[in-house]
């Protein structure tokens, strides 16, 4: 069955959904993204992917062609047309149109807006009962990884190269510390039971299922430290996992060559995952 | 009047040459390009280009579906069908099209050849003849710039910053040392007449610009120090130009703040430029 895709205020089957070779994602990496979680038809942590995305486009003078009403009624609108129940939207803005040169064309070019969608059951992974391995690989993407862009070269080939080392996915390092995973938020807890990430920087991106887990670790009583942390500390601590907007939270349970906790999904990796859940669930966003 | 580009073997109104959303290049930044500069309807330092096309590709696992013949005769009927005498050659390569997935898709997926013409007048560039004042920036792209990758957003916002600043374009800096221009190798005449540039590493592109004019300096008795310089070593130079198939070399008389010489092309450079230009002349690739 053909996917429905949203194209510049057109809905087109998948197939139809071209843009001109000059387009400035195509050309030159020129435009963001954002991905939100669809459950039982709803949106999860919409109001965190919506702003994320008006803040990268702030931070690169991209302009959103749709105000929030329509950018949400859209996001609504393709889950009900691909009749979609889980998995996810993918939404990027580019600069546009325009002859290439690295010199910005003018202000009052259009630019590109595509949506489309990917199944996914978001809620059986299978990730998510075993655990992950991670391979430690140096991380070396741009300098402005809070800007949620296109440029994903490095992250797809970290991937490749942890999946050549046996591994499921990267976490990526830069002078001596984890920044991130491949597409993913990293993080740690210790043995003395404290959860430790990343503190927020243009090292990382402020993931939105990041600010969600962290704020439920919180209500339930769990010492968060926001600071960065060594491979070293990742690889003694006591349980490891991942948080993103489609898995939500995933235990990783080896890094490179050493087993972390006793090798299977630690015990407050997987109560945060099920708190998670229950929460989004509870808030998730329908249709008006 | 419509310019025809080639798009997958196929040779298009440059308004028909469309592809898919789901192109890696688009989605991804998963694409490699050169640039070919044009001189007469012939193709300057040609064997350089396709040869770093192909470096380019083997680094990351990229297929150029066109053997050197191929390749060699779609660079001179590109320029014919647009009857071209003065400008460049795009190329670009991409990873083809395929479910957006961080993990590459299959091998056999076809890539996404393009190649466009832009006309320029590359003889009489009045930068060459008043010299350009550039910016000092940091560079915060990605760790792998001997790729030529289309993640060129940060060389389009440092371009963008040093217009802001009232500068021609940027000169980026890194760990202490200069890199690269944002789309051109940065070089330096100091006060005793040697000619200091970068040596080759992840850190910068290889030019094919850079490395035809080396030969040539070497050849006129120029001493050669391949090396990374500071930004201090660049306000203090004698002299100071950029070089890029496009620009040949052109004279920087400005550093931030500072004037290059006595803010006028120098001597050396307008030699080099002159003898870049008859060289090329002399090399050039005519059609078969």
């Amino acid at each position: 069955m053909s996917r429905t895709v949203y194209l510049n205020g057109k809905w087109l089957p998948e197939d139809a959904a071209k843009v001109s070779i000059f387009d400035r994602a195509f050309l030159m990496g020129d435009a963001i993204y954002e991905v939100t979680c669809v459950l039982d038809g709803m949106l999860l942590d919409y109001a965190g992917h919506a702003a994320r995305l008006r803040r990268s486009a702030s931070e690169l003078g991209l302009t959103l062609p749709l105000d929030d009403d329509a950018l949400l009624k859209a996001h609504h609108e393709i889950v009900a047309r691909n009749q979609m129940q889980s998995g996810l939207i993918y939404l990027q803005l580019s600069r546009g149109v325009a002859e290439r040169d690295f010199v910005f064309p003018p202000k009052d070019t259009p630019p590109t807006l595509v949506m489309f969608t990917q199944a996914k059951d978001v809620l059986n992974n299978r990730a998510a009962e075993t655990g992950i391995s991670v391979a430690l690989l140096p991380d070396l993407r741009w300098g402005r990884r809070d800007i949620k862009t296109v440029q994903l070269l490095y992250p797809s080939m970290a991937k490749m190269e942890a999946r050549s080392r046996g591994a499921d996915d990267a976490w990526l390092h830069e002078d001596g510390f984890v920044t991130e995973a491949s597409s993913a938020t990293a993080h740690i807890i210790t043995t003395d039971g404290r959860l430790v990430t990343r503190d927020l920087s243009h090292a990382l991106l402020a993931g939105v299922t990041r600010a969600s887990v962290l704020e439920l670790a919180q209500s339930h009583g769990i010492e968060i430290e926001e600071r960065a942390f060594t491979p070293d500390e990742a690889r003694a601590a006591r349980e490891a996992f991942i948080t993103s907007a489609t898995n939500f939270v995933v235990p990783v349970v080896r890094v490179d060559d050493v087993v972390i906790g006793d090798g299977h999904p630690g015990a407050l990796t997987q109560q945060l995952r099920q708190q998670y859940i229950a929460t989004q669930r509870a808030t998730a966003l329908a249709p008006a």
